[in-house]
C-alpha cells in the first residue's frame, strides 16, 4: 500500500445550506471539514455532493475511489435508486465504505446490510463515552481506552443490523443507552465501517478522536488486490 | 417450545410440471418430499407455490408461519417484488427461514444478504461429501463426521455471501471445489441457515442425513418470544 | 430435547459462611438460590461446591451433567488444576457451561477461553442496565428491551476475552462504563455462557430477569448429540 | 506503518538435523528458507529454534518481535512452559503469531486458542487445492482464486479449534477431505494467522503462492499501537 489512497467523502449537504445553526457549524460542509483532515494525512480527496448531477458519483468517480465515505439524513430518499445500485456494485467490486452517524438510514447502507438500520435516538445534547472494546484492531490506532463526546445525538440499542464482524467500539450515554458504535462487515470484496459519532449541529467532526477514527477506518477499508473471482458455470474437471 | 412448529415449505414449482425427469423424480413436487418428513417429524406443514395467488405467501400464512423453506430456481425473476418484501419483512420480524440449494440465487435471500450471492458450478453428476465443521451445533444432531451425496450438482467457491455467523457445514466435491453448505445468519429476529444440497434431477431430498438436515434446521431457526423494539425517538432520560 | 436436563450448580461457597452481610442475603448460598429457580423451571438440578471432595465435580457427576453453572471469586486459585482440567475437557466433549459474574477469573473459563478475562471493576452500588442486543436470540426469550439492576458492582471494558461467537446483552453503568454482559461461545462440542450480573453481597440472583437468562441460557447451552470425531490418522483413501 | 517490520522465525529445527531426506529439502532448515522470501519483501528477520537458550525466545527478543512465526511438530512437548507462557503473554500484549502446518500441536497455539486444536491426517502426498473464501482479505492479496500444492500431507475437519474470526481459506484433498486451512484469530490485542500448508519433506516453503500467503500474514498480524489497557479496580465515578 505504497501509493496513495484515493477517497472521495459523500455529502447529502443540505442541512449546512438550509439550516443557520448546522452553517455555522460547518460553514463549507461536514465534507469539507472531513476532506482537511484526511489531506493533512497524505491521502487524495475528492467530495461529492447529492445536488451535482449522478449524486456526483459517476462511474469513472466511482472506478478511481478506493474508498467512499458517506453522510447523509434528510434526504435519504432522494439518492436515485441507480446511483444506489452502483455504488453497492462498486463495493461488493472492491471498494471501502465508511459510513457515518445518520448515515446508518441511507439506501445503500441498508441495501448492503439487508436489514432495517434502525435504532432509537434523542436529541437533547447528552454526554457519550465511546469505549474501545477490541484495542488490537488497527482501527483503534492512537485512540485512548475511550474517547468522550461532550454533547451528542443519541443512538440507542437495538441497532437492527447484522451482528458485525468485529465490533470496535461501544458508546455509553448519559440517559442510560448503550450502543454497537463502530462496526466492521465484509461485503463482497469490499470492507465497510458503520461509525456512529457526528452530527450537522455539533461540532464532532472537528474533535481529534473522531476524526482519527475516520482516517484509521478508510485505511483499514482500502480495497485489496485479491483474485479475480469467476462466477458460473464451469465445465471443467479438475486436471 | 412445547406446542408444534409450523413450517410452510414454498416451491417454484415449475421444473416438475415441465421437465419429464425432474417429475420421475419428484411426481409431486420438492416440496411434497420434504413437507412429508418434517410432517413425520410432527411438525404442521403447508406448502405454497410460485403460481398460487400472491405465491401463496398472504399476509396471513406468513404471519401464521413459524419457518418457511424456500426452494427456486428457474423462475427466481417471476417472484413479485412486494412478496419479497413481506417476506424479508417477516424474517425481520422473527421468522425462521431455510433456503435450499439454488435458492442462494432467489431475491429473497439476496435481499436478506445483501451481496450477489453468485457461486460456480457444474452439473455433471459428481460426488458430493458434506462435511460437518462444527460438531455441537444443533444442525448436526444426528449426523455423522460426514454424509456422502453419490451425484450431486456442484456448487464451488467463492460462494458471495456474508461470512456466516456460524458455518456447520463444508463440501468437498470430486472435481476439486469446495463449498460452505451449511450457513447460519441472524437478521433483524429471524434466523436463516442456508444448506447447499438439493437437486430437481437427484433424488437428493430422500436422503435421510439431508432431511435430517432440513428439519433440524427448522428447529434451530424456530422464532423466540424476545424484547419488542421500541425504533425511533425516544425523549424520555433514564429516571 | 424431550428428557429433562441435567445441571450441576458449582459454588466456591466460602463468602456466604465467612461474610455475615454475605450470610444474610445467600442464607443457604447461592447455588441454592439459583437451583430454586431452574427446579421450578423443570430442570434436575445438583449442587456442588469448592470444599467437597473433588470439589463436588467427580468423574461421575460431570459424566452425568449436561451444563455446568460456575460462580466462583475469592478462591479461585484453589480449585485444583486436574479439576479444572477435568471440567475443560467435558466441556470440549459437550457439556455446556455458564460463568456467572466473578467467574470471569476463574481458572475453567480463563484456560478456555485463552485470554486473561481481565476487566476494569468498582463497587459502589451504582445502576446498571442491561440492554439486549440480540432479540433473536434464544437467551432473551421472554425478556423486554432491558432490565435493570439498581445496585451493582461495575464491570467495565476492555473484557479480554476473544470477540464472543454471539454477543446478546450490554451492560451500561451509571458511573460511565459498557460491558459485553452476555456472550456465547462454541468451544469444541461444548457451548460457553458468560453472564456478568451477579453478586455476592446484591440480591441479584432474586431478580427474575436474571434467572430467566440464566434458565434460558441453560437450555441454549444443553449438548447436542452431534457426529463422533474420530481424530489422528486417516489411512484410508476415499472410496 | 512506515518502518521496518521485525519477524523472528521460530523453528523447532530437528527434522531438519535427523532425517536425510528434510535435510535434502530444507538443508538450512524451514527457517531459513522462510526468512529468505521475508528479507527479500523488506521485512527485518531473526530465526530462533528449539535448542538454543530459552529456546531463543528470551524476553529482549520478544519484546523486539513485532510478528512471530511458528513452525514444531515432533518436539512440541520440549517447548518449556514458562517459555510458553512467555509467548502467550506477548501475544495478549499485541505481538502478531503466525503458526505454520503442525505448529497447530503446539502448546503455544493450543494454549491461546482452549481447545484441543486436534485435527484427522494422512501422509501419502496427494493433490491439495487451498480455495480463497474471502476474496477481499488483506491475506488474500496477489492471489489467484485458489493454488495447488502437488504433493501435501492430508489435514482433515473436524479441526478442533475455536470457528476462526475470518477463514480466508479452505483445502481440498484428492482423498475426500476439506480442511479450514486459512483461519484469523484476534486474542487480547494479538493476532493469529493458523496456516495450514507446509510440510518438512516437500518443498511446499518454496512455493509461490505459499510464501505469499505468509508474507501477506506477517503484515496482517503487525501490532496496532491502541490503547494501554488500564485492569483492575476503578474506583472513579465519571466526572
Amino acid at each position: 500500500m505504497t501509493s496513495a489512497l484515493h477517497v472521495t467523502v459523500w455529502n447529502e449537504y443540505r442541512h449546512e445550506k438550509t439550516h443557520a445553526e448546522v452553517a455555522e457549524v460547518y460553514p463549507d460542509g461536514i465534507h469539507v471539514a472531513i476532506s482537511k483532515h484526511l489531506r493533512a494525512g497524505g491521502i487524495k480527496v475528492r467530495t461529492a455532493t447529492l445536488d451535482e448531477p449522478e449524486h456526483g458519483l459517476t462511474e469513472d468517480v466511482l472506478a478511481s475511489t478506493d474508498v467512499l465515505i458517506w453522510w447523509g439524513h434528510m434526504a435519504h430518499h432522494e439518492v436515485k435508486d441507480d446511483i444506489v445500485d452502483r455504488v453497492v456494485q462498486r463495493v461488493l467490486d472492491g471498494m471501502g465504505l465508511v459510513v457515518l452517524h445518520s448515515g446508518h438510514g441511507s439506501k445503500v447502507f441498508r441495501k448492503l446490510m439487508g436489514t432495517s438500520c434502525n435504532l432509537k435516538w434523542r436529541e437533547i445534547g447528552e454526554k457519550e463515552r465511546v469505549w474501545v472494546v477490541e484495542p488490537g484492531h488497527p482501527i483503534a490506532e492512537g485512540l485512548g481506552e475511550y474517547f468522550q463526546i461532550p454533547h451528542a445525538e443519541m443512538y440507542g440499542e437495538r441497532f437492527d443490523v447484522p451482528a458485525p464482524d468485529t465490533l470496535v467500539l461501544v458508546s455509553w450515554f448519559q440517559g442510560g443507552e448503550v450502543f454497537r458504535s463502530g462496526c466492521c462487515y465484509q461485503r463482497g470484496k469490499g470492507k465497510i465501517f458503520y461509525f456512529r459519532p457526528g452530527h450537522e449541529t455539533y461540532p464532532i467532526f472537528y474533535q481529534p478522536e473522531v476524526l482519527r477514527v475516520v482516517s484509521n477506518a478508510v485505511r483499514w477499508a482500502a480495497p485489496v488486490s485479491g483474485p479475480q473471482i469467476r462466477f458460473g458455470n464451469v465445465p471443467d474437471f479438475m486436471d
